[in-house]
């Protein structure tokens, strides 16, 4: 059976974080929403949100589809990929501290979309910059370096690898990747300067490159690539 | 082994989440901050947080001790207590489920939380307050009824009962009671307008406080009033 990955199809957004999980395992799967043809395309997607029939509708996209099952939430659809492709630890133990470095991968991700959204999704950036000022500013000086330094100190305690979260590669270790990327991305100055206090997660997300799958997905025309629209932006005034 | 919860002492929020999960469960817990005598109290979670032979340190309370091990992240404690006390189904169709619908719970949560501190945690209220009137408005005119459309939507799909999200009472069933008490406190007028039109969550909520064991606690002096400390805050100003 072939996974169907349900995401807006011109950003990055939460969807690559499942993207890149689907690509390190090797499985085939169906990005929905940017495939053509019948039952595909964005069409698709917003039809099975709305499907009355549907049991389990998600809140948002992202959402997997697999066979009659469809999972939604980020950290929840890896979860569930994590122990079918060996992308998380076997043992409760592993899995659940797996899980609960993606859920604080989430909320810093949260955090970041709300720098250039702090009032409302439904307004654009420019409708609420004032706010975003003070918002980002506060991401800056002191959210984004206690995320990275949290990041920093599990990776110090993984005496095993240094280069990852696990004893083994999992979805949070890609996840962090795509953080470290998307903050690079977004905030230049800022994520430069607080990533000089954090070198093992630069280590981990360099190491993260140079999975060979991983490598060939980031260098394929199917990475798409960051922009404006997307939760990881680049506001030169926001940075700093 | 009695449970140990890690949290703040005065106020209910995320922590609350995990005490529902307990006093349904039934079982003995030491809500360690709250507690007096040797390596209880706030100093002994803040003493745990720091130390540096602890493999998997949280990123903030809450979370829970279980013997030697430590778990963090709200929905990730719920996860691990759910499998554990029947408060989650079996099926793995039926944990996942249950899992993603506690993670859009915890997703309003931080939204609630973000109309009080829209800018920064690190700031008071007071110091934020443009910010936070336009945050609220969109809570309240947008967001809030998104997220209890989709409850009722959720809801309306369980046929077999009506009042519950699954089949069997589970630790989301419980989130959701305690969501919908917090916008009842922290936006009166708004959430009761957003309620009409969502009866079942109203119904869930209401006989979520008929189980005995919540009934029982909800009554006793061991639950937290709500307060302007607290993730559900009560600002006239910010209803309507």
């Amino acid at each position: 059976m072939t996974y169907e990955l349900f995401y807006w199809p011109t950003i990055q957004g939460r969807g690559e974080f499942v993207r890149l999980a689907l690509e390190q395992a090797g499985v085939e799967y169906t990005d929905v929403a940017r495939s053509e043809g019948p039952e595909l395309g964005v069409s698709a997607m917003l039809e099975l949100v709305e499907r009355k029939d549907l049991a389990h509708p998600s809140f948002a996209p992202p959402f997997l589809r697999d066979g009659d099952l469809v999972v939604g939430q980020t950290a929840n659809i890896l979860l569930y990929l994590g122990s079918r492709h060996g992308l998380a630890p076997r043992s409760e133990r592993g899995r659940l501290w797996t899980h609960q470095v993606q859920l604080t991968i989430m909320d810093l991700v949260t955090e970041v979309h709300d720098t250039h959204h702090p009032v409302s999704v439904d307004l654009y950036y420019e409708d609420q910059k004032p706010e975003a000022a003070r918002r980002a500013k506060s991401l800056r000086e002191s959210r984004m370096p206690k995320y990275l330094q949290w990041f920093e100190r599990i990776l110090e305690r993984n005496g095993k690898t240094g280069q990852r979260i696990g004893r083994e590669l999992t979805y949070a270790d890609l996840s962090l990747f795509q953080v470290v990327e998307g903050l690079n991305y977004s905030f230049p100055t800022a994520a430069s300067r607080a990533l000089t206090d954090a070198p093992l997660v630069s280590t981990l997300s360099e190491a993260v490159t140079q999975q060979p799958r991983i490598a060939a997905y980031l260098e394929s025309d199917w990475r798409i690539p960051f922009s404006e629209d997307d939760v990881f932006r680049y506001y030169p005034e926001l940075d700093g």
